[in-house]
């Protein structure tokens, strides 16, 4: 019997509804696959900081780093909002990345046909997307030093950020990005502003090293940002695989996610050098619909997916979960996010059921 | 007899053709309003490195700031790509920008009925779009100091850029948005990301104390970047006035754009506390269909509506034009980026011809 150690990070708003779907589905597919989890629930953003005084407890650090994966539901809400930066819910989550080293974040975008129609793009330029976002996310601007406030000669307050990044953060992430793009359909798209940026210069002198170096077989293109933006909405089916850094896969990944009008279904994973991976949905905490059984659990649900593919290797067990997924919207249930007409409305807890009877 | 010095700056690309279709239409107005236009021609961007040795001749920034308004088409193409930075044409836009001090970037986006089957959203989502995103210009990460590249102690290169804003920059283009919010529906979105960035921080206080203090009817609101590109494609219709920096600007500046489907048909203008304003239209300088005769001239048209109107106060003649403009869609005409079933196809000049036959 295979066993693995899961830590699960509730976190805030709607977080602990979406997340204890998600544990029963992995529960189910345990059963099924002959695996054992062993889940630790640990403490992690405003949860935390009420709970333990700091957004991100070394605790909770420490358990996650003894797991064989970490699976995070969501984080922040009002309530901590104007606290200072140190307690701040997503100073948790950036703590948690970068305490993990996870610098790898993949976002596959699919429109799943059963869902075009709830994208605020017409049918035509919306269904087929399939796109894969890879974003850094341990560096860049999130990270970079020195960053923090001062007084100039004028005696007026500034405040500044350093975007940063040197050739082994790059080199790392372009790694992973060609090999994804070799697994799909073999395109890399960069996206950068080295027509204004230094860090963008270095950033596409690398990418293209590597490219060329290590995977001709790839097809590499560059894109600036701004246009690359406006790409996603124009015409996303341009684009296979996207790699690119921390701020500008923050933006991009969110226009991409908006693109299937379903950021409920979204799944993300974060990967390490060696380390345990950290798996989590796209969207955010929903503090305005939680605690109501609203949310859309599927995104969490796919996360526990990737979870068992790209964490533990997992696949046929991830494959069984994806499956339900898909039964369950064949079968036209959909939460409040995704409804439409002619469909059955359902709550959370009630599309963990379906889950666990189609499994 | 009013008489205004007018710099025309046709840049690269596709930019002396529509540059020169706005100038025969800024001349047809000027006759009908009893105005004086002395042109005077400069080059900027790829021609000035070839015609004078850099992107932004000393004569070229002279003759801008000495006179009433500054009409720019587009810069940039393949051929100076793999240029060194200080002899891209990027680097003279920037350049030109700096030097004339024009910290307050407005770019207009405003679905047309006629046009609104161009948008790749949905109807519903698309038509009615009515969004002013105020960009910062002239700061920020563009600008920031220090930049540039390095070894670590590692002995691996970085690179680096510095995104800063001091208070004096943010007040000054969080009460030109404010303005702009209180002439139009009086609300106004700021965009940053304070949940990462110190800098984000000082600008989201900055804006919301010289709103409190200053601009109380007007309805301040805040949005993280991600979530407000994610937004602008989700419902485009919940903005009205958007206020941001240098880098946000450029990428929600282009969403917001391709919204309309037809970025060969958006304006911008771009003003200093004082000096001249720049006006040029959002679109790139399209290489690709470079001296065909094929590029959309609208933009560039709706750029001298602009310079009339808020660079030089002549609202009637701005009018006159913008009315041209509609006059030739409602006609049916329509260049090759807007083209559908029923419509006549046109080429550059022919549009500006049809235009002139309106006036
Ligand atoms: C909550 C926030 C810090 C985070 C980020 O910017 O990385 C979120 O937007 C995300 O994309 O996971
Ligand atoms: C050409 C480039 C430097 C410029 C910018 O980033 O400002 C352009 O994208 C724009 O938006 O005007």
């Amino acid at each position: 019997e295979r066993s693995y150690k899961v830590t699960l990070l509730p976190g805030d708003g709607i977080g602990p509804e979406i997340l204890s779907v998600a544990v029963d589905v992995m529960r189910a597919v345990a059963e099924r696959e002959g695996i054992k989890f062993e889940f630790t629930e640990k403490l992690v953003g405003g949860a935390a900081v009420d709970g333990a005084g700091v957004p991100l407890p070394d605790d909770t650090l420490a358990t996650c780093r003894a797991s064989d994966a970490v699976l995070l539901a969501s984080i922040g809400g009002y309530k901590w909002d104007s606290n200072p930066p140190h307690l701040k819910p997503e100073t948790g989550l950036l703590g948690l990345r970068a305490g993990l080293g996870v610098f790898a974040n993949l976002r596959p975008v699919t429109v799943l046909p059963q869902l075009a129609d709830a994208s605020p793009l017409k049918r035509e330029v919306a269904e087929g997307v399939d796109i894969m976002v890879v974003r850094e996310l341990i560096g860049g601007i999130y990270f970079g030093e020195p960053r923090g406030f001062g007084v100039n000669e004028s005696g007026h307050r500034y405040a500044y950020n350093n975007m940063v990044y040197s050739t082994p953060e790059i080199d790392r992430i372009a790694r992973v990005a060609f090999e994804t793009a070799r697994k799909r359909q073999g395109r890399l798209c960069s996206v950068d502003k080295a027509n204004v940026l230094q860090v963008s210069q270095l950033w596409r002198e690398r990418v293209t090293a590597i490219g060329k170096e290590e995977y001709p077989d790839v097809e590499l293109s560059h894109m600036y940002v701004d246009n690359a933006a406006m790409q996603l909405v124009r015409n996303p089916k341009q684009f296979d695989t996207i790699v690119t850094g921390n701020l500008f896969g923050d933006i991009l990944s969110d226009i991409s996610a908006q693109l299937s009008g379903s950021i409920g279904m979204l799944p993300s994973s974060s990967m390490s050098e060696s380390g345990p991976g950290l798996f989590e949905p796209i969207h955010g905490s929903a503090p305005d619909i939680a605690g109501q059984d609203k949310a859309n659990p599927l995104a969490q649900v796919l996360s526990a997916a990737m979870l068992l593919k790209y964490g533990l290797g997992e696949t046929k067990a991830a494959e069984l979960i994806e499956a339900a997924v898909s039964a369950a919207l064949d079968k036209g249930y959909r939460t409040g996010d995704l409804m439409s007409s002619g469909k059955t409305l359902v709550g959370c807890k009630k599309m963990g059921e379906i889950l666990l009877e189609t499994l």
